[in-house]
């Protein structure tokens, strides 16, 4: 049953066209080529916020996180932010005292530029490890981009610049949006990621960019950001690596339709939009897996009757991480066996002769042996699909979890023994 | 400098030929064709033991163990055995009761032959999960198969027939040996192992069989092979995955040179024994990553500094198991930047601004930043070899840990997408 599994140039998943996302009022942004690395491509994206705007921000648990992710550690705790930089190419992890000058130069152009302190932006950097920034290059080109915005805003354009120059080894660009009520007035939430490789939940786990235009204290957009970051990010995996420079940032102009004040995160006036955000970070974070490398299959992975939600994640995640389990995907081979390993290797309570796995629909086993009716032809047409749907059932309690994960193929391996990242 | 990375049908790290062993007092094993899953292949192995033999055995991890894995748990705690039985190609996990049922027939089946009782006769199994067994194929080929023994131990050939016969994807057979002294009296002990995917180090990571004519009481035998597998079996990973049919069994027939009665295994008359015990153990260990699936570099991570031994392993095994490492090893790359990810991941205390990195002795970073006089040329003649030597120190303690694994290339991939295990 096994078929080639070399990836395309552009994910099976990348969707027609970059969604037409909306203007935040208050959010300028847009994207110009610096020349750091890449050459011909946009790769230094400026995100400009109206004064007043508030920010909140996860970042890896990596120990050995980049400079940028320390400086926005540093300054994110005020909660105010007039910029968020962004270059690609270049992470500035592992670049000793030299890396930390290197943010603040850029900060400080780009707070020159806006008319701010270096503290109120943010920075972010995704790329090489190891090398150290052509930051003269960055800090000369901020006026140019910084000049371009407004046009930008008009245009509606600065959206799909950025989400482009943000890339690295991802194949297409990625956008959601939503919007939602509060007071009954419209509020709008969108964003942009990019991740592709060393994707892996532990905390947050790529780049993300979430703007609206409702007036939020950073405090309640922290609370909120953890719970949908619980939810969406921190439920995929491509390969379980985890990068140096995770980051999603969530900022709110307050320049949209005035809604009543809201000071804490459980106000049920914010019913409609955490649904909003989740559904933007969910989006997002199905995007990134979709773009997994090499990806052929999206895969979710229910994992129900555990013994509490987290013993759940972890079984789910094993699952999801067993390069077994994904190859028997990338062969369209229903090899539930693989799954069954991964469990007992989770090494949370798992009860074998309750165990259920259902495939597609199909239920494969169930009490602890293969079902008597299951025939492997059942499940063929599912596993020939592109989205591959897998639930486990462990059997001691009520603790369930869905990740989402991408197969594992000739595809990631061409892309990692190449490109260095 | 990426090149090919697909596998070809016999691992690089194989030896011309299988090791000529030597014949252990007490020991008779020989392999045949039962035919429960592979045509024209001996597939079922038969290890018979003097009377008076003791044995230990050290066993999976997983929560979902198999069969096999029960019953010898089961009953090796009496320490005693009179035969090992093995069957490749059907792991006989997952089987429910049925499964056990099976378990008890082989066992009956091997003890009348043999003139034991069915609990002194530990018993194995590889291969596919979740299928039930051919028993009644494995039961009728045991009277012919034990009558092959005795022959084969006159020439010796019985090693060479059961290294073979317990291989599922290996490509090539595993077997080592070693002399030690008790007492001034000469002891042998030689074993073979199975293993290429589903390697990871949470408790025995594969088949392996060891034998030595000394006569020592389980209980000795029990703390040396724990000891052993610590540094041995349990420092190799391949995949990350780990079998539900890991199985390590140490066995003792007493029938060599006569030497003290030995009740410890701290005696200090076992210095030479542990050493000999330890040196099989690593041999075949490392026989089974240098069969790792697709493997083309064979990697030998070491980790110093760390704030335990305990932690040592964890950032080792982190680095070993990364598949943006391993991927960038099979593409020739020194790609230290995904070693720092690793280390970073690894959720172990490491320093980064004292952190050290060592590629085939060529210093790359040093205290927190890629080394002044560091270029790229000086590291190449070792990523083009195929013993890949790296070496961490993350500047916390004086906790150290040596891992082994290989790469992860397209011969991986096309193996696991395709075989089904």
């Amino acid at each position: 049953m096994a078929k080639k599994t070399t990836s395309p140039a552009v994910s099976p998943f990348a969707p027609a066209r970059f969604p037409a996302l909306p203007a935040i009022a208050g959010l300028r942004l847009g994207a110009m080529a610096a020349g750091e690395r890449y050459r011909k491509r946009a790769d230094l994206t400026l995100m400009e916020l109206a004064p007043g705007s508030s920010i909140a921000g996860v970042f890896t648990r990596s120990t050995m996180p980049g400079a940028p992710v320390l400086w926005c550690r540093k300054h994110i705790a005020k909660g105010k932010a007039r910029a968020v930089v962004i270059n690609a190419g270049n992470a500035n992890v592992f670049t000793g005292r030299q890396g930390m000058d290197d943010v603040a130069a850029t900060a400080k152009a780009v707070a020159d530029a806006v008319g701010c302190k270096p503290s109120e932006v943010m920075v972010a950097s995704t790329g090489v490890i190891g090398e150290t920034l052509s930051v003269d290059r960055l800090v000369r080109a901020v006026p140019d981009l910084h000049g371009k915005l407004k046009g930008n805003q008009s245009k509606n354009a600065g959206w799909s610049q950025a989400a482009k120059a943000i890339c690295t080894t991802d194949t297409f660009p990625k956008g959601a949006s939503a919007t939602a009520e509060i007071d009954g007035k419209v509020v709008t939430i969108a964003g942009i990621a990019k991740g592709s490789g060393m994707i892996a939940p532990d905390m947050a786990t790529m780049l993300s960019f979430l703007f609206t235009d409702a007036k939020l204290p950073s405090s309640v957009l922290d609370d909120l950001l953890r719970w949908a970051v619980g939810q969406s990010y921190n439920c995929i995996t491509v390969d379980g690596d985890t990068s140096t420079s995770d980051t999603v940032l969530l900022a709110a102009t307050g320049q949209g339709a005035k809604h009543g004040k809201v000071t804490d995160a459980k106000d049920k006036r914010l019913a409609s939009f955490k649904v909003a955000l989740l559904s933007v970070c969910q989006d997002l974070a199905k995007q990134i897996v979709g773009d997994g490398e090499g990806a052929s299959k999206f895969i979710t992975i229910d994992v129900t009757g555990a013994a509490s939600a987290k013993a759940a994640r972890q079984i789910a995640m094993t699952i999801a991480n067993s390069p077994l389990v994904k190859t028997a995907i990338a062969g369209e081979d229903a090899n539930w066996g693989r799954i069954i390993m991964a469990v007992g290797r989770a090494g949370e309570k798992a009860d074998r002769d309750k165990l259920s796995i259902t495939i597609g629909g199909v239920v494969i086993a169930e009490a602890g042996h293969p079902h008597p009716d299951y025939r492997e032809e059942q499940v063929v047409p599912h596993m020939k699909g592109q989205f591959i749907d897998i639930v486990v059932d462990v059997g001691v309690g009520r603790g369930k979890a869905r990740v989402w994960t991408c197969d594992l193929t000739h595809g990631y391996i061409a892309i990692n023994a190449d490109y260095r990242s």
